[in-house]
């Protein structure tokens, strides 16, 4: 049973392994589609077999799978390529995320796909998409954050290379793939005619640059890492509590005043080196020690306490533990939950878009076990 | 004039400032929508304040907000609201990034306006999302970072916070309103009504934890930053060369295998202690130190020049510069040019989504001056 959606009553093909293709089509099916993934019969998609596990069922593969069925094909064997085919008939969507050629080689290419199925959307997700002198090389999201440019701006001045801390090459991929998606969906509406989407893990990581990029092509300047501060906006940044950390943004001249107002540090407004972002900038460090002082007399609760009513933006650093217990992140419904028939109860993240049509039920149905809805699909084709 | 696209036809009317709303609706731009940016008088957009700035237009706001057009309304004053009608009655999207409960003030939140637009989508990317205890709370990227426990995991152990180097709290929102947007539009084709689409940037740092989340789930453990390594796949990581790092990220037991031998380290693959990645995660340390002790042997080129022909995925550490100077990028067309009649040739990225019915072209439309576009659209009203 698909959840209730804007997909209703579409069919995805899900190729797809590990993160990035995996999380695009987790996407569909939270916005209603049925998404049937197709497995390497015997082992299945690679992410089963990451760990930690509950009951033997990889927790990381359950969270990023929910919801969708699975049935394993050998698409190089004639009678599971003729079962795949008729399920190509029906599909609205295919999605991969196999290196460039595999789908070709496989004789299921786009070239090929597109006038036997005029209808069917093609998405591909790969490492560097299917043009380009890298289109043949593999890429794992580490690899994109590195060569993408976002490693060179994360960690600390002098310090060693730091990896953003989840699979952001991974994940922003699987994003754009879903935006193109729904699109070529609308345009389908229109024309008739489905498409291809090519999507390139390290195309999305050049996307992502934002200020970095903007800061390169205006001053010719290299970014380098910033710690936690933002590069142009000032205070912006993580400040040392007497127990912790705080992040405090006040992103204009407005917020800065009643930030000062707040910290009881009238003199910080008046300073003429802190009048205007631009300013503001320059004497980062000075401003920061300034405020630092001030911020490690109180506790980050007993700062929050005091800045959240005086309406500036800021927040604790949570962990993961800390994160939950946000009362904010339930009344979202944030994290979800599966009743797994091996694992059992299993939480995980919910779906961030809420639409006013559609209820956003808080028990979602499980990540199905490799084949587990072979015979029902057969049944469906009349096989 | 519109970039041709499947969004082609459409008109988006953008109350977004910054960062999170402009990146959807520069995605919506370039997928081929028509997009109206309704600006502030006298300032307009926030970020176009944010310095550097080319000829004394910001390089940033130029890079979010090309291809759009400008038109500035004082919302609270009749006459200008009077023309923001007009447009609604034309227009098929709205997206806002205000605060929860601002536009229900200015008398334009969607349940005032769906029954009178029954047609428009309308798509709020705010801080914490229209519901829930912190739904007034103002948010800047770096509060989410921070608040969704993606800082907790970036950085190295025991050292100190550590901000994703590019605003990925808004980025992600971003992507995910522009996801539903999409959806919502597909499903007016069928229903011939729109519909509200609520994504808060707290919720979509939830929704990005992936295994972080699943381990804590699945073990209770609460899972710390891993400098520049993956928490769960062992070798993906970042390594000393001679001359500075690089990335491998050997993300299965075939790939290890390869790489032991492209290293000259069949011992390696023998090795009890490395059998299977959950031993090779288990002994991360033993196993970084015999790796890393090879390859400071060698410059990274050197390695890249050997590991990428045997299919180990794998790459340098790019800084900005070395990134724009992959060749790769260029023949993917992921850096755009826009010829501003102010600022002159600007450089941006492009669009990774890459539609097979669709040029791409490497010339697009410059970013608006405020109020730019007053004069075309007013005469295309009658007024």
């Amino acid at each position: 049973m698909s959840l209730a959606g804007p997909l209703n009553g579409l069919l995805v093909l899900d190729l797809t392994r590990v993160l990035a293709g995996p999380y695009c089509t987790m996407v569909l099916a939270d916005l209603g589609a049925r998404v049937i993934k197709i497995e390497t019969p015997g082992t299945g998609d690679d992410s089963r077999a990451y760990g930690p596990y509950i009951n033997g069922k990889s927790a990381y593969f359950m969270s990023i799978n929910r919801g969708k069925e699975s049935l394993a094909l050998d698409l190089k064997a004639p009678p599971d390529r003729a079962i795949f085919e008729r399920l190509l008939e029906r599909a609205d969507i295919l999605v991969e995320n196999y290196r460039a050629g595999t789908m070709e080689r496989l004789g299921y290419g786009f070239d090929t796909l597109h006038p036997r199925y005029p209808r069917l959307i093609y998405a591909a997700c790969s490492g560097f998409g299917h043009t380009g002198p890298l289109h043949a090389r593999p890429a794992y999201d580490m690899v994109v954050q590195g060569m993408g440019g976002v490693m060179s701006l994360t960690g600390h001045p002098g310090g060693p290379p730091t990896r953003v801390g989840t699979s952001i090459g991974d994940i922003t991929a699987g994003l754009f793939t879903a935006i193109g998606v729904n699109a070529a969906l609308y345009r389908r509406t229109l024309s008739g005619q489905g498409s291809k989407i090519d999507v390139g893990m390290l195309d999305c990581q050049l996307a992502i640059l934002e200020n970095a990029l903007a800061r390169h092509f205006a001053t010719g300047e290299i970014p380098g890492p910033l710690g936690a501060r933002h590069p142009t906006i000032t205070p912006f940044q993580s400040f040392e509590t007497r127990d912790g950390h705080i992040i405090i943004a006040a992103g204009n001249d407005a917020l800065f005043q009643k930030l000062c107002a707040a910290l009881d540090m009238a003199n910080l407004a008046t300073d003429p080196r802190f009048i205007g972002n631009q300013k503001r900038n320059q004497n980062v460090d000075a401003l920061s020690q300034l405020m630092e002082t001030r911020l490690k007399t109180g506790t980050t609760r007993a700062w929050l306490d005091i800045l959240e009513p005086a309406g500036i933006p800021c927040g604790p650093i949570n962990n993961v533990a800390n994160v939950l217990a946000e009362p904010h992140v339930a009344a979202r419904n944030m994290i979800v939950e599966t009743k797994d028939p091996v694992a059992g109860s299993v939480h995980m993240a919910g779906n961030p878009i809420k639409l006013s049509d559609y209820a956003d039920p808080h028990e979602r149905a499980p990540a199905p076990e490799l084949d587990a809805n072979r015979a029902a699909i057969l049944r469906e084709l009349g096989l």
